[in-house]
């Protein structure tokens, strides 16, 4: 009976020891970090004071849930866009064109094309653009065009990482989309891509509706097609979705100022999309992420330096991709082995 | 003592009677009908079992929840169209600028708006149409045009009802958007009226917000002014959101098919809109609704009757406002009193 007690005693004084650990463990813990691939810095901590500012009713930074928008750009602010990932999404198109149309190749603009670097084509004339362009991504039912691009990203790799492109998202990004949308914001694509082509993939890899994606579209034409109503992609260019058009389209389609918009440095295509938020009545947030990691990703700069300069004008928060993210990719080896294979 | 006690019981008696009501009416009264202002019918019935169907999991109806998107015209099937309230706003816009422009009213085509008739009005040929839309509706910011309309729905009034338009909305119409919103659909508005026009006040009148406005639209230019930002509205109409443009602008906007849609008899107008949400591969619902209502409303009826055969054609689920709707305004003395001063 003693011993019995004893015993009981012993089991009862483990248990407790256990429970004092788990109130130590749990208290000293700090809250889980929503932004885990983040380094700790001004950027990160501006981001996070702002989305608990935003939440707290009675606090100066508080928005109407409503009010809760946030745009992002996509190449080279949500995934990679060395190389574009529509110009490589074009190319296979077109190659699978010049298969049933061998003559298409040896007319230009196409001609210059087969030598296959981006920078020749990035020389190419705006109507030499829009007619490869057209080529390969319009005469098509929307449907059709859907199927095609779903195609694409799953038999597609990126030239120099060997994986799908949908592999290539950034880590850091999707992050603060995960965390902004917890905290209540309605998060949109606003880019220069096709929106049909981002829609293919947009809702799995980034949890962004198709409703979401503001980009570039070519003019549909609902056409009768054996007693249906077929959309058909006509090659009347209807937005680029870039420069100033990304502030006239985010109205259009939102019907107000996003509060927190990001985007990146190349060609200053984001920087009336940053303007656009920062000038309106509510607090506001803005991101211009500077590709400044050749060892981890990629440098590059802008030729006239304008998207730097407006971040330092405007007061948005340059993103360092060396120093303040942690992680590029879900799949960290990327970023080490696969670059330096490229290097060779 | 045996007083007291027969008292006691009579007051038990009388409370285990009143309880025995409350049970009985508690168990006979039907659960509480969603669409109070519809008549049970065929039309009501088939609403219902939709969307029950539609968010039971594992029945043949069932629609997952991303794909539950609803698209509603706005002129005559969420609100009254006689008049229709682009027009008054119009013509208010114009009253205006012929204060500060004397000139204009001896100036054709917007002599013949002096008269006054909206039948007049639909005579003019389209580019005179464009022309005073345009001189209404453009030359300003976004941000004073939206202003402009809100200071319009705050003070003009019904001609007939003499009541404000946003009065005028249809109540078995807000309570389907209710209804649809608690089962998890997305609502849109889809209507061949202004964007920037609508937006100002389905917040308000609908619960819908501004992001889920679909309409016509003049293109914006982002010009500077004062170091900021300014969206200018142009005269260039980028879209008249009217027939085959609903289906483009749906699919444009929301990247898929409506599951529901609503349209209603007197152009054509949503034919294709309701034809796109009917030709999907998901269960789905349309409805057209046709002024048949002299007594409570208006009744009026479409020159080649093409939206009625369609509905017959494509199995559309026709509301007779006669037949179908209970009530028509939430303020239900409109449909008497006020329809029969207009007739004088």
């Amino acid at each position: 009976m003693k011993y019995t007690h004893d015993q009981n005693s012993s089991v009862n004084k483990t248990l407790l020891a256990l429970l004092f650990i788990f109130i130590i463990v749990g208290c000293s813990k700090s809250p889980l970090d929503p932004l885990p691939s983040w380094n700790e810095g001004a950027t990160k901590k501006a981001i996070v004071d702002f989305v608990h500012n935003a939440t707290q009713e009675g606090n100066k930074g508080f928005i109407q849930p409503e009010d809760r928008i946030a745009t992002f750009d996509n190449d080279g602010t949500m995934w990679s866009e060395t190389p574009t990932v529509e110009i490589e999404f074009i190319k296979s198109q077109l190659k699978k064109k010049m298969t049933t149309n061998p003559g298409l190749m040896k007319q230009e603009p196409f001609k210059s094309l087969t030598k296959g670097d981006e920078a020749a084509l990035l020389k190419l004339k705006i109507s030499d653009i829009l007619k490869i362009m057209a080529t390969a991504m319009t005469g098509m039912s929307e449907d059709e065009f859907a199927d095609q691009a779903l195609t694409f990203y799953k038999t597609a790799v990126h030239p120099r990482y060997r994986v799908p492109y949908q592999n290539l998202t950034y880590k850091p990004m999707t992050e603060l989309v995960t965390y902004l949308q917890k905290a209540g914001f309605q998060i949109y694509i606003c880019s220069g891509g096709d929106v049909a082509l981002m829609r293919a993939v947009t809702p799995m890899i980034y949890g962004i509706p198709p409703e979401h994606v503001i980009g570039a579209y070519f003019v549909d034409k609902a056409v009768e097609k054996g007693d249906r109503l077929v959309l058909m992609r006509t090659p009347k260019l209807a937005t680029t979705n870039d420069m100033a058009e990304k502030p006239v389209n985010i109205l259009q389609r939102i019907g107000r100022r996003p509060v927190f918009a990001a985007g990146n440095v190349r060609t200053g295509g984001d920087i009336d999309h940053l303007r656009y938020s920062g000038e309106g009545a509510l607090p506001s947030l803005q991101l211009m992420i500077n590709h400044d990691d050749a060892d981890r990703e990629a440098a590059y700069a802008e030729k006239n330096g304008a998207s730097l300069a407006a971040a330092k004008k405007f007061n948005w928060f340059v993103v360092s991709i060396k120093n303040d993210w942690k992680q590029i990719f879900s799949d960290s080896s990327l970023e080490t082995t696969k670059i330096s294979q490229a290097a060779k």
